[in-house]
């Protein structure tokens, strides 16, 4: 790490700690926790956001988020949880119409950069794709809730607990997370398998929606609770 | 027309007439009339339901929908309007697995019979295909506004009108239409372009639709809209 | 009952049972059945709809809807099932304020009727009023799920089954159901707690219901069931 | 301004000036504009978080955001533009009641705090009330679009631009933001007029917000924009 970086995660260790110490004066913070039937929710895993060379490729993929993923879906598939692998893509990529279905996005970031005819660009991320059986949501916008069925579909199947992983921590995670509680699951952030692309935006990312949204729980832990929750809905 | 299904008309049309005597004194029945920037609508109009031999098939399709979808087109492409083509499909069509994309609807309709695997199936009708830059929209419920990204993806090409045609009139644009109104468009019902697959269903529920919901205009006047309204816009 | 009304009802009786052989035949109007935990959901059973002299004054409110409602709540309540009591109104009923929060529905049916200042009238009537931790909710538009918080609130407590009541069956109550199921919920309509204002409506609008978005269930069972689910859950 | 925080903000500059390096070489940053049709859009800029001695209460209120408000407000009143004053309460603040309307939310923050029958509590801020015709809107979870009619209101009304202000920017502005985007409205986020109550909270977020999601722009603009827009529309 760089002397920046390490200067930077300093202060906002400071920063979070002055927080801390509000929050906790006042009650927030505090703990959702597990419920009885969870799902994993990838987000936007898919190999413009996971390989080098694209303007939406992200940081600590290879050697953090996909290991954690993997021992994520493994734990799922040992125990028939279900998993929604989610990913973004575009029919009309021209930004002078103004029929695209980009809608408004491409006027702040890039979308244009997955074309739905390039299926490789948004297929998910070979490491941790999916196998039979699990659901692959394409989604427009930075949420995998708005303006999906992510929502009624879980519900259909009776989950109360979505643990989401993928990128990015400012946008789409942040925006999934924070629907998925409105939406009525409880949410959890698996911490490992959260990324971004710029300094710093993975920490005061998971600080906010450890405040406010979602428990914030390091992918072990999560990985145990897959393995055991099965008991207790027998 | 059949002696029962001439009987059937009969009556319904004294129905109506009481209702409207009804809803006239009361203020239902209002015209919501055409705005300023227009979309078609065509929901399902895909081959499990345009086509003869699956449980979806629909009655009216060669002689009267497709050719009046086919004017709508003509006049849309000429116009430069906005095109969404809506279909339904599903990547789990197993009825048994409870992590299945039908969601509850299968307990109800026989949604199974369009799996996202067979393209032909849920392919939208050759007849009144999407052309290069028009939408196609998969959704997975009745309505083509619920779960899917449609209403920002309107109102982000600045449309405030839509024109919905397709089947069936008892359920996917019943819904669309009831959505759309929710949702802040202006809807009108094509009278011609709506069908359905039992005797009565698109008479009692374009009723329905123009008492509460929609303007049912005739096709031909839908059609002239199309060619004079981006005067307006100028 | 009229001769009229009489022969209407016997012309639908023809109608639906024609379209019940092609349903059954196709797959069509299979059975939902209850789940696990229900919530009541009574759509705009409020004083502009169940008391005379309004434009939304609805039929057989007194001798059939409220006795019924009246049951399915003390069996509610008996148990401690969550109650919904859905309401409309608006904050600006001036038609030709393009601000008002009727959006466009007042272009179609009269809902400058039900000003929120005018509590009286949007009061869900006495006779099946909330209690002290009933829920009541207000909509703006058709279904108490299109704009509105129910969905996450009920999969936030953990909710799979609403039974249906109120007025209209044109209306609020079927946008509601087929919102309720696209949501991830099993809806079942409360046959004889289902009005509207206009002769057949109930019997076509339920007939449709039935055959793809909700069991239509005599209200007795319905009791049967508030008052036997909770041991399954323990 | 203490040490730390200008060393805090000291070190958030370097990390956006180096993030800003990276976004502008891949495309994010770009400006998504002013639309034709403005609305304001005030966020819980209610009493018990405008206000001290509360577990909501923000900083900067006094001095900075209202002041701010009160500028586009009177803007918006001179040219007619429409104005939505935000703020959130629930019916049944009873943590150990399961069919509490907070749903899930009072298992991370403390929503107990703002209970509906206490009204002064969720009142908008006097200083900022709305007047005659100005709508309020009462949401349950922390975007003002999130299971509310908010979308199809605007939508209705012909709006393509949203200017948000309020409190905070690590919840409940940046979600409306957030869903103000996708849901197909040009968001503004007026850079004076949004706060929050932990050090570096305002700047990040913004930081966040403008890089994806929305302009950040001062309030002099923003004012000079609701004075001179009407002029476009005629």
């Amino acid at each position: 790490m760089s002397d920046e970086m390490t200067e930077l995660k300093m202060r906002l260790e400071e920063a979070f700690a002055a927080a801390t110490k509000l929050y906790q004066a006042r009650g927030f913070q505090r703990r959702i926790g597990f419920g009885r039937k969870p799902a994993l929710v990838n987000v936007d895993l898919a190999n413009a956001w996971t390989r080098p060379g694209n303007p939406f490729s992200c940081d600590d993929i290879d050697e953090q988020i996909i290991p954690g993923v993997q021992q994520l879906l493994e734990a799922c598939r040992a125990n028939g949880h279900l998993v929604v692998h989610v990913t973004t893509c575009y029919q009309n990529t021209d930004r002078n119409d103004p029929h695209t279905d980009m809608g408004l996005w491409h006027h702040k970031i890039p979308v244009e950069a997955v074309d739905q005819a390039d299926t490789e660009l948004w297929a998910i991320d070979s490491r941790i794709a999916p196998i039979e059986g699990e659901h692959v949501l394409i989604k427009k916008r930075a949420s995998a809730f708005h303006g999906t069925y992510l929502a009624g579909y879980l519900r259909s199947a009776g989950i109360d607990t979505i643990l989401v992983t993928g990128v990015t921590a400012t946008a789409c995670v942040r925006a999934t997370i924070c629907d998925g509680l409105a939406d009525g699951f409880r949410p959890i952030a698996v911490k490992e398998c959260i990324g971004d692309r710029i300094p710093g935006a993975v920490d005061w990312n998971l600080f906010d929606i450890d405040a406010k949204f979602a428990d914030v729980v390091p992918v072990d832990q999560c990985v145990d609770y897959l393995n055991t929750v099965k008991r207790w809905n027998d």
